[in-house]
């Protein structure tokens, strides 16, 4: 059995590689042999069962053996939340910075409009 | 200049360290110097700079040199932004988790309630 030790460390960790990603993205449809798991990845089965260790490890995956086959489905959702309420901290960030970018945006408008207007209002004399 | 390379593995590769995490909750309310970043941790002003280097080449710092003095503050919003919106993506797993707890939870209280109210309309008779 992998000892299950959710921190933020261990599961910003497991995250931090796109096949532990997508084998969590494929049990979040139900659960899946670890064959099933290994096909998208042109893997072999050692190199998925490592990455699957990992995320034993961070409390994310179980595993349970029927007959011959292991299952592997998602196991704890807490890991995930607290990672999700960490980041969720740092959306004042986000949405100052993106806030910034909206304000620089208008502000360029206004000024096209301005120029524009203030053509309009004196056209250049033809030469004809 | 450090290159900036986002995706959720260089983001959820930098949060996973207990040391990043708090530089980036440091930078949260405002800029500081390298010597500052580095006071609360008890590390060298190299290991410290370790730290920043991988929260730069994550997009998520930036350094910038006034007179002798280096500082540093939070970058861009998109790689967190980004890394919560993947997140997020799994709350219908922990929500799901937290309902059958909470159904599991209220069943129990049923059952408890339902022996209580047998045994005070079945009192067992007193023996004195």
């Amino acid at each position: 059995m992998v000892k299950y030790a959710a921190s933020l460390d261990t599961t910003f960790g497991a995250l931090a590689d796109p096949t532990r990603r997508a084998i969590l993205a494929t049990l979040m449809q139900g659960q899946a042999s670890i064959t099933e798991l290994a096909r998208p990845h042109r893997m072999s089965l050692p190199a998925v069962m490592k990455h699957l260790r990992v995320l034993q490890q961070a409390g994310l995956v179980s595993q349970k053996k029927t007959g011959r086959t292991r299952h592997c489905r998602l196991q704890h959702a807490q890991p995930l939340k607290e990672a999700e309420e960490w980041l969720s901290h740092y959306r004042v960030f986000w949405e100052r910075q993106f806030d910034a970018l909206e304000r620089f945006l208008q502000e360029e408008e206004t000024k096209e409009k301005t120029k524009w207007q203030h053509r309009n209002r004196n056209p250049k004399p033809h030469c004809n």
